[in-house]
Parts: C-alpha cells; structure tokens; sequence
C-alpha cells in the first residue's frame, strides 16, 4: 500500500506542529547522531557495502549472537518484502489488524492468506507490541505457539519492542528456535525513519534465503553509518521509557473521558481509538487543516472501521491540544 | 550479484588511495551539496514520502515531461528489479557483455533468457553507454530498433548518458514510443552513490507496471533531500565533459602502449582493458594491497575472460599511477 499510511504529512498545504501519526515518538535529541552523519557525508561518494557486512557484524555483537543471524535491511519494510519474496507462494496467516504491509508484501509474491485456521499456515505473521492497537502477546504465549507449531515459521516484527516493559523473546533467546524471523526497526528506537534502517535476526538457514532474494546496495551509506555510528553508541538519543508510557496512559485516560470515543487498552506508546459516530478521515482532515495536528486514520487496517483512528502520546502539552481539539471536534458533531 | 562488483575498497586492510573501479568519476566538488544535506539532517526524523512525488514532478518538470513518466528509484538497481518483478517471467534478451545486475533480476523473477534469436524477445536490456566497455549504441540504430519491434520492451540503461558526446535518445523523445523503458542514475553524475538515487522514465502505462510491485519508502529521505536540491540546480557539481573524455583516452593510449595488454574503444570514461597473460582478479590484489589502487576485475562479466578489467578515468596523476603500476606488474609477470 502507498497511500494510506502515517506520517503524510505532506498531503497537507499547512504545516504540521504536532506528528500522532507514525509511531515513532519525535521528541528525542538527535543532535548527536547528526552531528555524526554531519562529519561523515563523504560517505555519499562512495558506493555503499553490497550488503552491510560492517554493521550486519556490530549489531550481532551488541546482540550477543552472529553475524550470520541478522541481516540489515532498507527499514523493516525491506525486510517484510524479502520474508515474502523468499516464501513466495506460501500460505501465510496474519494477526489482524496488522500493519497493512505483511499482507500486501504476501499479495505479491503470490502467498494464500490463511484467515481462518492460523494451524495451516507454513507463515505466521504478527507485530509485538502490535500495530496499531499496542498490544503485547505474552512471552510464554509466545513460546508455546512457536513450540507447537514447529514447522510453521513465525514472523514477530519486533519494531516497537523497545517500547514496552512487556517481557519479548530477545533475539538470542529467539535464536534457539529453527522457525523464528524477529524484525526489528533502529528507525522507531532512534526516531529516524528518513533513513531507512531495520533488520532481521534468525537462524542463518533462514536468513540465507533472504539474502538470495535481495538486490545488492539496498542500504544507502548515510544508513550504514548512523547504523555503525548506534550500535557503538547506542544510548545515543535516550528515551525516559517510564515516563512515555505512563504520560500514554495519562493520553488515554482523557479520551476515554470524552464521550463517544473508547481507547483499547495499550502496553506500548501508541494506541487506537475507536468513535461511535464520525469518520476518522474527516477528523484527520480537519485536525491537520485546522489545528495542525496529525492522527493515522486507521479505517484501512483489517478489521476496523471507518471510526477508527491511531496515535501515539507525544508530549504531554501535544497530547492535550489533541484531547481538547478531538473534543471539540467529536461535541460539534452531535 | 553481492560480491564482484567494483567499489569494493571494504574488502582490503589497506586505505585506496586511487578508485578506478567503479565507473563513478571522484573528482568532482561536493561540497555544496554536502552542504545542502548538513543544513538538512533534520529530513531524517520523518518518513520519506512513500514514492518520491515530489522529486519526480522535479525531475519531470527539468526533462519536459509529465510527472507519471518519471518513476524515482533507490538508485537504477532498484528500478531493474521493479522491471524484472514487474515483468515476471518474460523471455529477456541482455546486450552482452553488460552490468550483470540485469540477468541476475531477471532470473530472480523467472525470465527465460534468449541468447540467441533477440527477435523473440518480450524485453531488450541494454546499456548506453555499455557498461563495462564504453560503446554507445548510435541514436538513429536505436530508434531503428525500437521502431523494428514494436511488441517489444527495451530498458535501456542510461546511467552513463552524461559521460558521452554521443548523441543519445533524451527521456522526451524515448516517451514517443511506447516501448522503451529508461533507466538513469543521479549517483553516477553527480558521484554520489551512496545514497541510492536513480530515476526511470516512460510511457505512464509502462511506468504503473512498475509502481504496482515496489514497496513504500524505498527511497530514503535524504536521497530525496540531495534529489530535490539537484534538480533545482542541476550545475552543482560541475564536470568538464571535453576534458574528461580526452583525459580518458589519454589513459587508453598509455595503456594500449603496454605489451600485453589492449583496451577497446570507448565513447565515455570508462573502458574495458583486456591482458593477453596474467588474471586480472591478481593485478587488482596486487594494485590494492601494494598501491592503494582499486580497478574492477572484469572477468565475472559474460563473455569476458579472467584477463580483463575495468577502469573508469580518473585525474593525470592517478591515471599514470595506474599506468607505471600496471606496468611494472605485467613486466614481473614476463
């Protein structure tokens, strides 16, 4: 899908002062990293590694495992295209609602999607902490799925495990089981998702037949090396984790104050909200239009319907321009 | 093809002090645009644009064509896997000896390859100038081409249509067929390949082929930030065209007066260098580890033996370093 997604802030003639609409949390000091990217744009001139060897082997190290179990990849997004490529015409379940991307990636490399016996599916796909409702499977539960279902390969897009204190399969731990890919995004921890920086963690076997699908250079250089530059430095932009998350519970609690508008219980920073009445594409509109404000209209996600939206808590002044413009909103509707 | 190709200093202990192998000319000033970049780092904190609109109505509008005729790549080997991928299972004709990039997409999407009888063929690849051995297909044999075969598809790979006086088909004249696809590239240009930037143009109805199969944010925001920056001035970066070419065969002389070893001709910068004795993958250990200068062993090319090589023309100073350096190793060889 092109269209559809977060952070489009560039449909709108105005400009934006608050960003809900992604689920990466803005308000991080990235000066750092710029500085570092700043010192090292020379890097433009030279073709970036084929695959990215250097940063493939650093971010195994920090990880406790080898360099054979991750592959770098142009984002997460990359990475769900290769799985699919690699699987094509496989049968493939997905836990709904999911980031639209798993299905449309499974659509065109000719994959069955399964959507009634998940027993049956050779792919499982699902988000932990999921897009876009926040919610974590527990690690138990986890485990147990993969143990029972040892031929079917399981999909975890870990992107947003950095923003829970949910237990998660670490990727060493994940390592231990022949049938697990685990995705991971350095775009959300860092809040960089211009660059384009993800990867995959899983046995060597399967990663090999990721990497017989993918095109060389795929990686751009300046990614490779704010990639290099984190995993030497990965406390790098620091994120008061507590604090995010208890100012999203703060976020939810006053919209499940507003009536009309119900917020599904999050373990993560990012939540979905669901209206009895009113469209979310004209909500979206009008806050981007009027106030500068930008939510994910979530109608489009499997599942969910045209009342539903998505956000993620930003900061606490942000969050309150969003309750009270949402509500002024949602009373001229009545 | 991850390993073999040039620009590959990554795998060498010993800094390069002179890069001859990938066909990017070096020596060009940079630091506007380096610039330009630093002063927009912040383009990082957000998602690129899912596909690059805003860079191809740039890029449209600097060609004189529409904005559905310009397709923005994560360089041009994204786009020749959007064209395999799009043309999935097509029988493929390749001009060789070329940029093996193109039969390894096609087999990744299931082409049938023709070798022999090119009339039978669904899609024509073919670069101009040819990489890796500078010859420029005339204009009017071209059209004559594209005209004489109607039904099929050729993608004609224009990365290099800077580097040459030769009169080429311009993105506006190739739209008045509705059979060719052309591929160029920012990065050789403007020597910047480490941010991925390349460009195809082409009938719109070719072109949604292409969009239909490729995924969102392939190209990354400062790639776009550099794309936006040159299109607006397309002189950054300036290059003597006459100098560079003369300088080039300058360089082929020089080496066609070693015993042993014969270049072919070329219309553009780089060139194609065949030795009578030695491997070409031993001269370029040898160049690098000894000297710091980096060729690119052409012998991985089809139809090319292991006595061959590829250099792209650099400046005087490096260009006879490589000259004495060759030298001397085929005399030892003697």
């Amino acid at each position: 899908m092109i269209l559809g997604h977060g952070d489009d802030a560039f449909r709108f003639d105005r400009p934006i002062r608050a960003n809900f609409s992604s689920n990466v949390y803005s308000h991080v000091d990235l000066s750092q990293l710029k500085e570092h990217l700043a010192a090292h744009l020379d890097v433009i001139g030279n073709y970036p590694e084929p695959e990215p060897y250097r940063l493939e082997a650093a971010i195994a190290r920090r990880l406790g495992i080898d360099a054979s179990s991750v592959c770098v990849t142009s984002g997460a997004t990359e990475a769900i295209y290769l799985i699919a490529h690699a699987f094509s015409g496989s049968r493939s379940a997905i836990l709904q609602p999911a980031f639209s991307e798993y299905e449309d990636a499974c659509n065109l490399y000719g994959h069955t999607i399964e959507e009634t016996d998940f027993s049956r599916a050779d792919l499982f796909w699902f988000c932990n902490p999921n897009n876009p409702d926040g919610y974590v499977m527990p690690k138990e539960a986890v485990i147990s799925l993969i143990k029972a279902h040892p031929i079917t390969i399981f999909v975890t897009d870990q992107s947003y495990g950095f923003f829970t204190k949910e237990p998660l399969l670490s990727p060493a731990e994940a390592l231990r089981y022949p049938n697990v890919l685990q995705l991971h995004s350095m775009t959300k921890r860092y809040a960089m998702p211009g660059l384009r920086l993800g990867y995959v963690t899983g046995c060597p076997e399967l990663l090999d037949k990721l990497r017989a699908v993918r095109m060389p250079w795929s990686v751009n250089a300046l990614a490779i090396e704010a990639g290099l530059y984190l995993a030497a430095h990965p406390d790098t932009a620091p994120i008061d984790l507590d604090a995010l998350l208890a100012e999203a519970q703060r976020l939810r609690d006053a919209l499940n104050g507003i009536p009309g508008i119900s917020v599904d219980p999050t373990q993560t920073h990012f939540m979905l909200c669901r209206m009895e009445k009113g469209r979310a594409a004209l909500l979206k509109d009008w806050l981007a239009n009027e106030r500068g404000l930008l939510i994910r209209d979530a109608s489009n996600f499997k599942e969910l319907d045209e009342g539903c939206f998505r956000i993620a808590s930003q900061t606490p002044e942000e969050n309150d321009m969003l309750v009270s413009a949402i509500r002024e909103w949602l009373e001229a509707l009545q």
